[in-house]
């Protein structure tokens, strides 16, 4: 398997027209969440991708594991909570791009997991553990389930591969930047956004936002700019990839990082040039933004190459 | 005020189509919520009802307050809770009228009442405080609160009315005999199902029912008896009034229960004959299954009254 | 009560696709009516408010008496006919912010309003009573309601104001100009559109627009100038406000004047500074735009702070 | 030209679920008019049709046009009225089949329909000229328009058709009663309901019924017998033509009574015996119920033929 | 794997109200085929199956493919053709359960399969070989395949299973009868309703029908009996199983044949007594009725078991 | 008749959401097919058109005629073909204006036009035959159709009109060049895209593309240069026509080419100046890009004179 990762996964209800969610009277049901997602994204582009979590033993967890297998991940590890709901999430949409959530995840099943749920063979099958910000900040067992994940993933060579996801309505910056700052120093593969180093770290600087994890444990760092595009930067070299221009036709942003996360680790597995590398990430990342919904946007590995090149541009 | 009630309401997400909620894209929000719905049917049979309880400082919250006010409650004494979440309840169909439910409503702003938020002279200005046994059911907090305004009711010889709702998802039934039964032993009107009645008493017959609460506190007792209609028992006399054959035109059973406290509640306070509340009633009740929805059946007063004309049938 | 108003409000039927209404298959049902609008966006920014008017006694009166009780403005007085229907306006729209309409709304039960209809103990609570140039235009009852209520506020020391919401497809350009001139000219706040203004007086120049009432009765004047904003003078001073900048946002445009008139009346009765109060107006109008529908966008107090906070320009 | 017709039709919105009007939030918009259903079912059985009216000068008029149009019925003659509005009707529907209506049709265009919009030319060209009880209870222009029709009808020796459709939203049944008796003694075809006839009449027995208007200028009387089906009376004999039991299939009953016309005039138009034309009757009438929409249920004449051959049952 | 199933599965477009497509505006999308039925229906009772068919190269392809895998089926051998489209059909609907069908399957990829798509390997894990009618109906390739692959099972002792599934839209009933016959009758497991055997064999008594083929290389013959059960018969014994009794709740019976098969395979495979496999079997088809669509009725294990348990009765 | 012109109708299914069909799971019905576009857009701009075509005998094939009939079309001459099936078209959108299409055409009724199809007679009656570059495309008996009609036309004195709608779906630019180029150079109206022009001719000057087809048979020619107009030449003059700039309010490009094509045919028909000709295709070509699908959007004449009134732009 290329790529494990484990995090919660919501049923999303989004409105059908804009404003107020009380004048809304009807509202469309789709998934979301951040690692599936990542898998997602992944087996669109032919890499194996396996993701687990907890879900509620109801329609509503049957709809989450559906939902990803059909989208061609290994979901065989997911566990039944024979106790607890799956979480819910709603959007409240006043522009098209950036909705308003409201979350019904606490005390949820994938909240309740926990260093006894992470299974060190199933870690072992993998190239690259993925871990986002979002898990840790759950609950205490599902941080302490981080922690062991990524031991496990270490002892066992499994790189380990990081982005923040800050979710400050699941926790305060305090205790969201002691966390994350020490994950993220023992992570492989790390992937903030500008924004997001920042008040991690207190860094505005591209260059020095790399160089502090590259100063770690870190292999390569991808520092996200928006639509201006990434930094990556290795022990060897950093290279500015310019974002693809979609601003006019940007249907809903959510699901993009995720795509950025995706098309990383795919044109790192694949060993591209990290201009390449940047190029994939970009181009998932634009592509989620064309379509309502989380996940609906990722590319088939062809429409990810048409896409990139038709519209890429290149600087350094 | 005529009626004074409190509980939890809930946002209602019902599916646009039969069958499992995996299937199901699309959702159409509604309202729910025992004591709002026997609020608002007596708000539309003219009588004045106030309803409180603690909602969330958002949408939803505010959906709840302005779908309650909009049928002429009072919801002047609504608590705002600024850290907890309004209650949700999904509905899953197989057949038109007996949905599974799936509630989001632990931990919600309802279930955290409490004797802190009974405010005395609101209820004083009742002539009736009813009360469900859905509250005590939610949390320690609530149970408390549901005392303290009996307590209040008592000294300040306000009536109180009582309707079991028993809910087995939200507590065992061993939990709900021990506090129903002692809750209704102290209330003036009670209202069980003979089928509640059972599961509460041991009792299966209406006389030892009735007798059993007009024993304790009740001046009146109502055995609702499904399709059949009610039986109605004072210290004077017993009358079994006809329920309205409306089976073949059902929609949503949700709501009938409310709708006939709502309508005995009525007749009672407009001094009717045991017979004639005893139609208020089963008319109600019958009314509120015409229509999907929880509450969007209730009658006005002249439409109740055409229908219990139109289709009344009595036996003693 | 700090403003009541009265007025047609309508069930609006707006299509839930663009183009001509023959090929629309499904509408949306919601709530129209500029009075009904300054009274709703009042009460979200905590300002009592009251409206009334004359509807169908059936489920399209009861609609537009629910609707806006919900949104907590006092409806207490608003009359049942039971003759004339509730009037209806369809939308139809081929670009996104200005729909054509279609009125079904001669005869309504609000255009027979009358004289006797008015209320004074009603409108002697009130501090302010609201007037828009619809009203007049409906019907010669309504014109003479309209100084009837004019009347009575004068007598009784309450402020008068007035939209001039002039509606050509209601009454002709000399008629409006007639009448509109000579309400305007007995009102204590004059909110002209600064192209109303020149339609009505034939000046072009904001201060002369404002001088010219303030020589009449006005205590007050302000000028709306679209996307730029307003300008406010009263016997002090003028001063310009510039408008917030949503263009890129627009949804609907309906209801934005609306939105305006209730923001400068609660700036107003919160003796702000003229500044404050069109910074108001422009961000309540604003808000108004960018959700579909009528009333749905005006803000709560907190939100309207926000916007206002985040995206203000004030020029002099 | 086979059978020509006028009468208003008006568009139909519809709920998209059951209950109050006031709790709708979408509806569905389709055609309704008893004169354009006969002339419509009348051309999907392959007998042409003319149909004319007079509609609004906007897409609402269109709309009853291209409908009209599209099912294969002349509207060549259709009045566009650039003052007045096109009718509307809303239905409410608590049980499947018999919706309550809102009408919007007053001072409507078609109720502006006068003698001076009858075009003799026109219906001389047809072989029979069908008239509704509605058109003569819409204003009073439109009952001379009537009488004129007729007179026309008569000098040129075209046959008149006639079916009372009593409306007693439009008019009192005195009034009805005067009218309606007045024209179908003029009429060579006349079919009323039996309830219809003891309405206008006072009989309650069919032949009494039959034989009244075969005493004055019918040729043939059809008393339709709900679901019972009809009984057929000419000259030389009386036919019961047993209905088609389709009771556990209904889904709206608009449209029957329009449909059992068009069926009635078919079988006359194509000679056939009275059991013949019943069945032909009974079954358009019958199929019209068991679609949603008025005229969507009318069948083609290979349709209509298989139904009544799988499912006729005939006595006498 | 237990069951590898084989056939082309279509997209499915459902009208969202009743009556002619004509009058249809809008239709819902979700998937049918009558092998991946069988399929889905065993892995949703805990039995692993496969399925394959070609799709085309398209979202409609990739719909089919992730529908049935979301289902816990391994479509790992699908075949993606680049020149031909996924297959489709559309429902009309006049009464709640027996919708017309409109097919655009002709020259689909589907019907393109050949000896060649059939892997040796790939039948060679199966326990079981589940055929239906509907497959040599395609096409004279799919025909090829269907023989190829019973020729493979034959070879390798895996059982052969057989439902009839006569489709007259796809070919005649004597191109039928000479074919299906042939299947059946090589078939370890053969599944005819009663109607369909008389069709085939001109035989009408159960016994007869089971016998027929237990004469042949059937193993055993479960005879569909419709709403009345089924009757299964092995060389030892024949039992009569009775159906649940669901007439008022159907919402839609297609899928219920498929439905039957998999509780039946299930059952087998469980090595179940004949009552219980027929239990199974019924309750499957049963549920399948229960909801609108092919597939998502079918039930989960504990499903079953509850509603086999509570409404199950049985006769010898 | 003014104009008559035939080729495939199809019936077009528009995914109510953006993104992968997958993902899609409710779709609009409506119609699609260049020349009754054409036809209707001359209808509603007053001028008689008539079109005809092959079309299924189902509801598929009647929407398609009554669709094209209710817009004011002569359809008397479309044939039913009992065997074939009408074609479809789904839109994929991921952008608003361009939709990718899957067609389900192949082997359609309409495909199956020949020249035994074409009716001598019908022809005759009109001023201009139109044909479209998507019929030859369609089948070889399509193109000898095709051909036939054109033959009929030149012998008769009928103009012939022509536009060449590439469609690269349908057949190879080789195959699209050879026939389009044959026809086109027989035509006496040709209106070729600038981009056609290329693709077809080689030529990237629009007078070069002009003088081409004038040079053979063509009187006039019109070369369309997308959002910048176009360019008219006869052989007297060449004349740019500046387009309507609607790009901010572009909702559906489909149909805009076709809505050209009546345009100018109309203004053609009307004699009017070739900058006139120009107003009206660009108009009607502007508008129609202006709503959702392929020709709601086409003006009645005072539509258009409005619009060409109110933006128009020349330039020479």
């Amino acid at each position: 398997m290329d790529v494990l990762t484990f995090g919660e996964s919501m049923v999303v209800f989004s409105p059908n027209i804009n404003g107020p969610l009380r004048h809304v009277h009807s509202f469309s049901k789709s998934l979301g969440g951040a690692e599936s997602n990542v898998a997602t994204a992944l087996a669109k582009l032919n890499h194996s991708a396996g993701w687990f979590s907890k879900v509620s033993d109801d329609e509503f967890g049957r709809f989450v594991i559906s939902s990803i297998k059909a989208e061609g991940v290994d979901t065989s590890r997911v566990i039944i909570d024979k106790e607890r709901p799956t979480g819910l999430l709603f959007k409240e949409r006043y522009q098209r791009s950036n909705p308003n959530v409201y979350y019904y995840r606490k005390n949820s099943a994938a909240s309740s997991l926990s260093p006894e749920d992470i299974d060190e063979e199933y870690i072992k099958q993998a190239k690259i553990l993925h871990i986002t910000g979002i898990t840790p900040a759950l609950s205490e067992s599902c941080r302490r389930a981080v922690y062991r994940a990524i031991e496990i993933a270490k002892e066992n060579k499994i790189l380990v591969s990081f982005d923040p996801n800050i979710r400050l309505k699941l926790w305060t910056v305090d205790e969201a930047r002691k966390i994350l700052v020490d994950i993220a120093s023992k992570a492989d593969i790390v992937m903030p956004g500008l924004d997001e180093a920042e008040l991690l770290l207190g860094l505005t600087n591209k260059d020095d936002v790399a160089d502090f994890f590259l100063n770690k444990e870190a292999k390569i760092v991808a520092v996200k700019l928006g639509s201006e595009g990434c930094y990556i930067k290795d022990k060897k070299e950093g290279v500015k990839v310019a974002g693809y221009n979609v601003s006019d036709l940007i249907q809903d942003t959510a699901g993009a990082g995720d795509g950025f996360a995706a098309g990383f680790l795919a044109g790192y597995l694949e060993k591209l040039s990290l201009n390449e590398i940047g190029q994939y990430a970009n181009g998932v990342g634009a592509m989620a933004t064309l379509v309502q919904g989380d996940m609906e946007g990722y590319p088939y590995y062809d429409q990810l190459m048409e896409f990139i090149g038709k519209r890429q541009g290149v600087e350094r």
